[in-house]
């Protein structure tokens, strides 16, 4: 086991009802800004209930945050903030939200061009105003971990930034609020939670008994729970599992002490950035091509993973890694997640635009062993075809 | 899966060398009250590692905190609190000196009669001095927790408290001190993880598939390394997975969102009282006794544990539990702790002794559904016989 680090001070309110504790959570002369994203949160209702739940208080609103949210709806929020001596950020929807308003909460303390706090990945933050959120959709982790995506449209850049500032205070993970997402939504937030869990335990061992037999419960709890979440959207129990294994997919917990591969998304980025396919598709592709070529390296983890994951047990060793890798890709088809390049209308010509996207990035060393040069990024997109 | 509020904030520091991380951990004007037991933190060099990451800080030293620790000794260290004006706690050693630590940071801080934070169960606390630990002996979970347990000796009462001021703002988790433990200790370090994790397990299901998941993960781990450790101690792999085990036992995570038994500890207790014997002797005593005659009620849990954590699925429901509880016991016996009363010289007579006991202490409705009654306690005992 490797060294670790692990230190996560969100306070969790899970299950049934929480919104009616979230007042209690905020310090009572606190002004608040509401954060939010489209018409959905409207729709669905949560923001009612949010808006009950915080009775006579101070509360401004700021709506229209996108996916993929952008530096200047982010900086608009900011300028909301000092004109009406808002002390406390409230997000109420998926990571899109809650990473704008980490954003945002970093912004409002930093003196300086708001952009360094991408281009320095977050080391230029000193303090963040505190916030806390409220999740409607169960996939990246962000309400439990410090880091964050914003999109720079003008620049044409999608940079993360991380800090131990960046933390929520508080995160309600109400299962019952997830019940309306459309199918599409649910099926790429298990997707991602799944390659979050991937990226941290498929490398090479290292003697982490615990970790990886908490990477295989998430992993075997998606793959048993995902489909039927799709077929019986209102079962609580199932949308309980599922909500609290994406939030420990990317807590810190799983990854602490392991070497952690992350290749999948940086090659997954580039697809989304060259054609808009949605980020948990993008990886559902890569993925299964990347554990293709990558079987010398991850031998030992493929097998592992075969066995524990999927009880693939029989056969020699590439009969079980091929068997794993089919039963990943079918897992994601029975979510409705197509894997390959050409379901989402990208063909051998876009390799090289995918490839030279990736060494404009500096993405020219990556995974565990910073071994996914372009070459072997090529041939992993090449076999996604 | 119930509804669960999970916040931990303690920093975990995990790894070899990471003593030398101390200094950088505690503000740098406190004045540090450094709180140890026995002579074994001096012989085996941790004090020494200790006083040397301090370097020149102003650091005044209280040790002899006795295993069991006690009020009256605590009570010392409050004085010596106020004497120095020391204004942050460091704890170097196991359950005992962390329980007797967190006593202290809160009476430091407490007004009336300190003995009214046990009497409370902590509920009159309002607020703790900070402290850190260095952990020497993986067992309790207390370095990742706010419980503790302080003995009164003249009133002959053991009683626990908890707070959410006693959370250790860090940990310093080192497999490497643990090397020069005697097997004695490290065997009763597994076992009382092992029933930590049981006793947040095997209740009866509420479809918490990640809780139960992860539970199964530390036992198995447990089986696996808990002889090994025995037999290697120098294996820096196997005392790292018990001791990230034992913290992971005993910090919330496995306990959230699921029903919780408690009776084996409590059952266990009067058996210390009575006769002295270690705390997790008295684990492995009563709870095999305790599956046996809670069958009935921890039907499902029972047939569960026996497939997922010992691999039995063969024969019917009735076979495979009776497998499950002689596994259970062979593990305690593979660890060199005996499981029957008589193995620690009790017998029949003083079963009504400890049965009069847990009445005196009310405990007259134990476990997940309270239904554990003096009756059921002295059926439990007379199958532990």
């Amino acid at each position: 086991m490797n060294n670790f680090d692990l230190h996560n001070p969100t306070h969790i309110l899970f299950g049934k009802g929480r919104i009616a504790d979230l007042d209690a959570q905020i310090p009572a002369q606190a002004k608040v800004l509401l954060l939010y994203g489209g018409g959905s949160a409207e729709r669905t209702g949560v923001l009612g209930q949010v808006r009950s739940a915080l009775g006579n208080r101070t509360v401004v609103e700021f709506g229209g945050i996108e996916p993929n949210p952008r530096f200047a709806t982010a900086i608009k929020a900011v300028d909301v903030i000092a004109e009406h001596g808002i002390t406390f950020l409230l997000a109420v929807g998926g990571g899109s939200v809650i990473d704008a308003t980490k954003f945002i909460a970093a912004a409002a303390k930093y003196d300086g061009d708001a952009w360094e706090i991408l281009t320095s990945m977050g080391s230029v933050v000193k303090s963040a105003m505190p916030f806390g959120t409220v999740l409607t959709l169960p996939a990246t982790g962000s309400e439990m971990n410090p880091g964050s995506v914003i999109t720079h449209a003008e620049k044409g850049a999608k940079l993360p930034f991380m800090t131990a500032h960046c933390y929520p205070v508080f995160s309600i993970l109400d299962p019952e609020l997830t019940y309306t997402l459309p199918p599409r939504q649910i099926a790429n937030g298990v997707a991602d939670a799944f390659v979050h869990i991937i990226e941290q335990y498929l490398t090479y061992p290292v003697a982490a008994s615990v970790q990886d037999g908490f990477a295989e419960t998430l992993l075997r709890t998606l793959i048993e729970l995902g489909p039927k979440a799709l077929e019986t959207p209102d079962d609580y129990d199932i949308r309980a599992n599922l909500m609290w294994t994406a939030t420990l997919a990317l807590n810190g917990l799983i990854g602490a002490g392991v070497p952690q591969d992350w290749a999948s998304h940086m090659i997954g980025h580039e697809i989304t950035a060259l054609n808009d396919t949605d980020h948990a598709r993008t990886l559902a592709v890569v993925l299964p091509a990347l554990m293709q070529d990558q079987r010398g390296p991850k031998r030992e983890k493929l097998l592992q993973y075969a066995a524990n994951v999927w009880n693939i047990r029989e056969g020699d060793d590439d009969t079980r890694i091929d068997a794993a890798i089919d039963a990943t890709r079918n897992f994601f088809h029975a979510m409705g997640i197509d894997t390959r390049l050409g379901d989402y209308g990208l063909g051998a010509p876009d390799i090289d635009l995918l490839v030279a996207a990736l060494e404009s990035h500096g993405m020219t060393a990556l995974g565990e062993n910073q071994a996914i040069t372009p070459d072997t990024a090529r041939r992993i997109l090449n076999a996604a075809l």
